[in-house]
């Protein structure tokens, strides 16, 4: 060997170590997988057979749409490694996708991550595994494949970023569009667990600034500062699916939205056409005690509305007649909807107001 | 307004700009489009119709299997960073996931991207999005859709990490298994262009240990330095997908590798039973002149090999009787295809040696 000669190792990356942990992860993986996944297939790529050896998808499915989404969990992973609690950062990263992904009608089949670190480091980066392989059973989704990758030149020590890619399928007739609610929809909202995956390099700048201990109880609750900001976001797959379900015939959910950065003005701005605005009351709900403790840190409270989802994690525009019957299948799902305002007519913007009118509170269900 | 209140812009985040440089892709992405995508969807995630109107795709694909990879281009993406060259590390990203995409057989669908930055700053960034438009117009995949992350915190200023995710589609019993040579197959390798996306944390460490100016020519070529490293991995999909075409109802190929991390022994092990060898003639082939620069700068030559494509980008293994048909279909595509070895019996290993055998030399194409 030449003098002074370096490797790949001394360089920072080992790719024993990689091989060793691409076998952890596996178990993890076939946790995940659904009778359609290819196993054992040892290749450079995942396989999801589209059909079942019964032709359920054929029967199901006459002239299907894929769909896909990329997303991550922006800066919510520097908070979860300062905490080193990092087994539910993954279900975070799965949420994000595939809520999008359902905002469509689509029902999620699979699911990829790439995990960047500085240096890979088995038992603590198997944790966000676990969360990525909970939040893919929690998704009904399969855990395809992944990638991780370690570069200690671009990834400060103890860094990671996460990235996920959902892939689902859609009836093309059945598909919901952005931007075909009419007046007269109704906004039915899906509770939140707190602030999901966005809005944290805001939140980390509060938390710096106003010196917050993590660990210390958020004022007027027992729960922890650092427990109310790592609550994993909500995946809402399993309730929003059942509900389409019921509905196959008829077009009653007009438009979906998940509420991530932007929060609710700019989310549910993407259901709008350009003669409809969304009046939203914004004491139809109360948000959780969490956005309170932000705010007081130091934030407008017109900014915590365009930055956070302040409780309402995710909103179907429903069409009038069928809000009742919408909200007892939500409730029937263990949801907790409630009615958050209604699309008028205007133009396309979303209006966030105190206290509603008297269309909202006629649309209530009976 | 609270006294000393901030906003997410004051965290580093600017939601209005990032609106605008979504407007700005939006252009580069219909560059990409198939007639299968769905335009002006308007949503939360992107929608590709599998079937054409005229249900080309039922008669084509009787059976289909999605087939799903995620990789990133490592830290080649700070060397194209360091060197302001941000116009091919898109093409780079494309490459590495469909490139794995293809080995089973599989036929791109569509590629979303993620994007991870320092600070969104359009007129750099939107060099990394033409590329990636230009790494799916060559492999004919459309990019349906992606994520931009800014996050201060957790890159350094000018940073930027990069990774995708491709979606494709093979009819299920055409798919070619992992592990499914046999004694006999002749390994036929496609040139690299160079380094292609592996082995830059090695590279780099290099350049700064032996203080080597990114600009200077390498010794005995004309190129310089940054030319030849930052080279963008070829795309191999559309002269092997032409190839594999042409034996639709043959299994004529075996097996397929793309050359990653691991270099040579470490893919084409993927392609072995644990009952066959791969003898594979490093003399067969003379790796490209940035190989013997970066080695001299100091890499052990075992180590070369275990890191590097060193000139062979992707393997196909083929049954000996197809050999010469395989070459000449592939040089027809415009490619310059090599016997590099052979698979024999063995337990399951790679073998580079330093001459071949009369086997590689019988199985050469008449």
């Amino acid at each position: 060997m030449a003098k002074g000669a370096i490797t790949y190792k001394d360089a920072g990356v080992d790719i024993d170590a990689n091989t060793v942990w691409v076998d952890r992860i596996r178990r993890e993986m076939t946790s995940t997988f659904d009778a359609r996944v290819w196993r054992n297939h040892g290749g450079f790529a995942g396989l999801f057979h589209l059909d079942h050896a019964e032709r359920l998808f054929r029967k199901e499915y006459r002239n299907p749409s894929l769909v896909g989404c990329a997303d991550g969990v922006g800066t919510k992973v520097l908070l979860a490694v300062e905490a080193d609690r990092l087994d539910t950062i993954g279900i975070d990263l799965v949420a994000m996708n595939v809520n999008d992904l359902i905002t469509c009608g689509a029902e999620p089949l699979f699911f990829l991550d790439y995990l960047a670190v500085h240096k890979l480091d088995p038992d603590r980066l198997l944790r966000v595994i676990e969360g990525i392989a909970e939040g893919c059973r929690q998704a009904r989704c399969s855990l395809l494949g992944g990638e991780t990758s370690e570069m200690p030149d671009l990834y400060r020590k103890g860094h990671i970023d996460l990235a996920g890619f959902a892939v689902g399928v859609v009836e093309s007739k059945r598909a919901i569009p952005g931007r075909r609610t009419s007046a007269g929809d109704v906004l039915v909202g899906l509770p939140s667990s707190g602030v999901h995956s966005n809005g944290f390099s805001l939140v980390r700048k509060l938390l710096k600034r106003e010196r917050v201990a993590l660990h210390q109880s958020m004022p007027g609750s027992g729960v922890a500062v650092i427990d109310a900001l790592l609550a994993p976001t909500r995946i809402y797959v399993e309730s929003v699916l059942a509900t389409l379900k019921h509905y196959r015939r008829k077009r009653v959910v007009t438009g979906m939205a998940h509420i991530t950065g932007g929060g609710l003005p700019e989310n549910v701005s993407r259901l709008l056409p350009c003669d409809c605005d969304a009046r939203i009351d914004r004491t139809s709900w109360t948000p959780p005690a969490v956005f309170a403790f932000l705010q007081k840190l130091g934030v407008d409270r017109r900014e915590m509305y365009r930055v956070f989802n302040m409780g309402v994690g995710y909103v179907l525009a429903v069409r009038p007649a069928f809000v009742g019957g919408v909200m007892r299948r939500l409730r029937g799902c263990g949801e907790d909807p409630l009615v958050i305002g209604q699309i008028v007519r205007g133009t396309g913007t979303v209006k966030l107001r105190q206290g509603g009118g008297p269309q909202i509170t006629e649309a209530e269900p009976s």
